[in-house]
């Protein structure tokens, strides 16, 4: 494979869908992106975030986030690196390791052998952290939100804790962005990070 | 967890749904089955076995088929098992190492993470497979099946080979049954075989 797959994350409303398409339309990337990308994929993202009425245990969650994965390098990622196109993603494996395995407590290394089944090991040559402060994220926050985006606030505090942990578990793939910001500013500062680590 | 919980396990009409039905009535057990016991459950199945158009990798599969029993399992079969009632399920683990494993050629033991992960490691007190001559199974066989039952012959002499596998590695755990035998005398040795191994 000679394209190489970047994935943007972070909490809820860092801002990471802006700049994952600022950095694909820079890179003339393949822009793509978790839960929902294929059909099956889309039918998986309703079960899980949509259907709020419907009862989904954490660990049921975590098999259909991997299975929606599974899918999505299946269908979309590893064809176009395969074709020699870079892949810019909003969420991958880091999505369920922060959501899953620190914020439903279900454990990191169970969560990463899920996504290193579903990917076959396909690992990203780069993941963006973006990170906001608490009153920047509550400014942008939509509401009502779905199933995930509506748990209490010391899950999504388990995950935004989660996600540090694992950018400083894993310094050369890993690389923390301040997303408070501009657009603009977050943007260059995310270009000159690929370049460094990845090389344009 | 006071409740004892056997699986049918078996390929695509050995008698399954009766056998298991028969030993519950029998046991006072509660009687379910996977995949789709569950209201996630059925919708699960439904993507996986009734839309034949939809595309679903043979990893998508595994971990859609992993999530209907993690979903079975946190909302009906421990919660039998920790009222102290008997569960007999049709198809459980068994299956998908059969059929995702050695099937699908996924490999056993990364399909058995699954599902350990899935059931928070709840194993069956005893397997039972049902088998039967070809041509039994053949004379049984509806038309025109969903897309597991559509698969060419090969898949299932896979399938139908690595249960026997499973059942010659795991001897404490798996009994096999002669499914080509009238119901009643099938029944009786699905009963004497629970006598002997799990007690009634």
């Amino acid at each position: 494979m000679t394209g190489r797959l970047i994935a943007f994350e972070g909490g809820e409303a860092v801002g990471k869908s802006t700049q994952a398409r600022l950095l694909a339309e820079r890179l003339d990337a393949r822009l793509t992106f978790e839960p929902g990308a294929t059909e099956l994929g889309a039918r998986i993202r309703s079960l899980v975030l949509d259907a709020v009425d419907l009862p989904v245990s954490p660990r049921a969650e975590a098999l259909l986030m991997a299975a929606d994965r599974a899918q999505h390098v299946d269908e979309v990622i590893r064809p176009a690196l395969e074709a020699g196109t870079d892949v810019v993603t909003d969420r991958y494996i880091g999505s369920s390791l922060a959501y899953q395995g620190f914020g439903r407590s279900l454990g990191v290394e169970e969560i990463l052998a899920l996504s290193l089944f579903a990917t076959g090991g396909l690992r990203p040559a780069l993941v963006v952290l973006l990170e906001v402060s608490d009153e920047v994220a509550l400014s942008r926050q939509k509401t009502p939100g779905d199933r995930i985006e509506a748990e209490a606030a010391e899950f999504h505090r388990r995950v935004v804790d989660g996600y540090r942990t694992l950018a400083e578990h894993n310094p050369d793939q890993w690389v923390v962005i301040d997303g408070d910001r501009p657009v603009g500013e977050v943007a260059e500062a995310v270009y000159a990070a690929v370049q460094e680590r990845v090389g344009v």
